[in-house]
């Protein structure tokens, strides 16, 4: 007598061979108690504003209870649209009927994803980009290919001709103090990519998590704020990265038919966010200076990029690469021919150090030499002495 | 000159010719001030336990703030996944390790169909049975077949000789009280579902939204903890319909690998639920009595059960069939031959009351003449002078 095979659920052949994947054991090596993590884009905690997110959560639930407990609607609350309204209005007039609230940015991609892609449908996409991003568009059955960045970007010519012959749905930029890289474009090259974009027909998903934490005072208007654009764009806010990750509210700024159709998939998807969340955070961003937190933040960020920037330069070999990013929490490093990250990983967290590899940030032709760090984390100091044990193990690599 | 044409997003094949819904606008005239709605599953905001939910926020910011103010994981928080498999395990022995964390039962739904479908798959689901959640599992291109069901639910042997001839990917019930019917599935039906299940090889997404809102004392052992059953079930539970539905907190309960499928593809659609209402809802369930509070809004729910068969009985036509619900939020009314529920609706909303045509939740072959009655929005007085008024639109439809 054999026993019975056991049951195997069938699985989708867009999650097959996805059980397990190789960042998740990354981020729980980088979570051990003996490691400085850069890996994950971890707000630090201790910026937090807990008084006032408590304060608001109290302010909800001691005048709106029942409200909040209640059903609410999938476009979400009325108030937290008009406040999100009001910020993205400082670049572009927007009213609350062209706001769709989403539980944090990865909601909206997959929103996004599920209004716009059929199996097959190309997105074209930075090289590198973020890559949870890619996830969720590669699960709708979407073909992910990049297109060439500079410093400054994606390349508007690269992105033409990558448009004229691959016809793709969207295509997907980030375009402020980007995920992985830390780059940033800078207007001329907006209008360029915008001038591609309307020329061609090409509707943008812009993803804009992290354009708020500039070191330099300077902002950057959203590509969907270029004349023409406006119409053809999703623009993407959260909160995640300005408030707190926890609570999960962002949004989609759109306009047109295209918003019943993300109101009608954000229902089939989750029905609607949090209303608790959703109130709290209309209440912090009503009666909180959320700009004056987020210029705090960014004093506290710029010093640990300095940092980060300061202990990189003597330790990286001749041909290395590495942004110097003017906001946001990323920092790139290319080590160059020869390198290659991914194998480095398990000598740096036995040095007590981990980064995120870079070749997984690739939707195709993975720079294998790369790798991400977060400066946003920790201290100073601890960058300084962690980031010294990680060029001991670059040097031992590749030599200098 | 012409104007130049307005940019259309490109929309997936999934939501076109959805931008409005029937639906949509059923509950937009249900809201008006002047109609009593049994339309919506909404619950009575004055049973909310507000004051044990506020208390349970503000004890989580007090003394774990910099956490649910941070990420979290996409499993779910463990302290609520605890909570979770201790519920489940009344039933059926469940770990913490087993439970995973959805944004409500609509996500739920989302992700278990993330995880199986592909495009042409075919779901089994009873007739009628919950249109969201069929219109989850038909934007991932699943074909909705509807089975035949009794008084007792879904008729064994039309679901086996339906799974023999369509090959379902799996078959979704909601055994206990279920929407729209109000019907429970007896132990004997339940065993005899199990059978054909097992008989069959079929994974089971077993939805359990409304089972502990009981108004004789009896519960239901979910389908999921028969013998050899829970290998291959899918159980959804939901806060919404226990604690409050603006929280936004469900769970699955399963087992083996899909576990980390269910996982993988929670973090694809939204990296993780609010880490605040999780750890709420954990503390809430570990400090309140939540069974006491069930037991209260059981009785009110009974009462208003009650009030709405007693006046229904007089109004409607020799013909009709109406379910008399031991447990949750709905009452079924089929008029019968001639009637059209859809057509009266205007009618009803003139006269001050709103209900769900029933045609919306069938798969296939509706039949016309049903709706679903909410009966726990309203005082018992309110609902009798409704239906009355109901009854004088069914009178002047199809004489009696």
């Amino acid at each position: 007598m054999t026993a019975p095979e056991p049951f195997r659920f069938p699985i989708a052949a867009r999650y097959a061979g996805m059980e397990s994947s190789p960042l998740k054991d990354i981020f729980a090596l980088a979570a051990r108690p003996d490691v400085v993590s850069f890996a994950g884009g971890i707000p630090d905690p201790a910026l937090f504003e807990l008084a006032d997110v408590q304060a608001a959560y109290d302010w909800v639930l001691t005048h709106h209870g029942a409200r909040a407990l209640q059903y609410g609607v999938s476009e979400g609350e009325l108030e937290l649209r008009e406040q999100a309204a009001r910020r993205v209005s400082r670049h572009l007039p927007t009213t609350a009927e062209q706001i769709r609230i989403t539980s944090g940015s990865q909601e909206g991609l997959f929103v996004a994803a599920q209004a716009m892609l059929e199996p097959g449908d190309t997105v074209l996409v930075e090289s590198p980009t973020y890559l949870a991003a890619v996830q969720a568009f590669s699960v709708h059955g979407a073909r992910m290919l990049g297109v060439e960045t500079d410093d400054e970007g994606v390349v508007p010519e690269a992105l033409e001709q990558a448009i004229r012959e691959h016809h793709p749905k969207f295509v997907y930029l980030i375009p402020t103090f980007q995920n992985p890289t830390g780059r940033t474009m800078p207007l001329a090259r907006r209008r360029a990519v915008a001038e591609v974009l309307l020329r061609t027909g090409t509707a943008l998903v812009e993803d804009d998590p992290y354009g708020a934490l500039s070191f330099t005072g300077t902002t950057y208007p959203a590509i969907a704020s270029l004349p023409g654009m406006a119409e053809r764009t999703l623009l993407m806010n959260s909160m995640s990265k300005l408030m707190a990750p926890g609570v999960r509210i962002g949004w989609i700024r759109a306009q047109g038919p295209m918003l019943d159709t993300l109101a009608v998939a954000k229902a089939a998807i989750s029905m609607q966010s949090s209303v608790v969340d959703q109130l709290t955070v209309a209440r912090y961003l009503e009666v909180c200076d959320l700009d004056a937190h987020v210029a705090r933040v960014s004093a506290v960020y710029r010093e640990r990029r300095d940092a980060m920037s300061a202990a990189l330069a003597p330790v990286l070999p001749a041909g290395a690469h590495v942004t110097r990013p003017e906001g946001g929490m990323f920092l790139w490093a290319a080590l160059g021919e020869g390198f290659d990250a991914q194998s480095m990983l398990a000598e740096a967290v036995a040095a007590g150090v981990a980064y995120l590899p870079g070749w997984s940030f690739f939707a195709d032709s993975p720079d294998r030499s790369t790798m991400r760090l977060s400066f946003v984390t920790h201290a100073p100091e601890v960058i300084q002495s962690a980031i010294a044990r990680l060029g001991e193990v670059v040097a031992a690599h590749g030599g200098r």
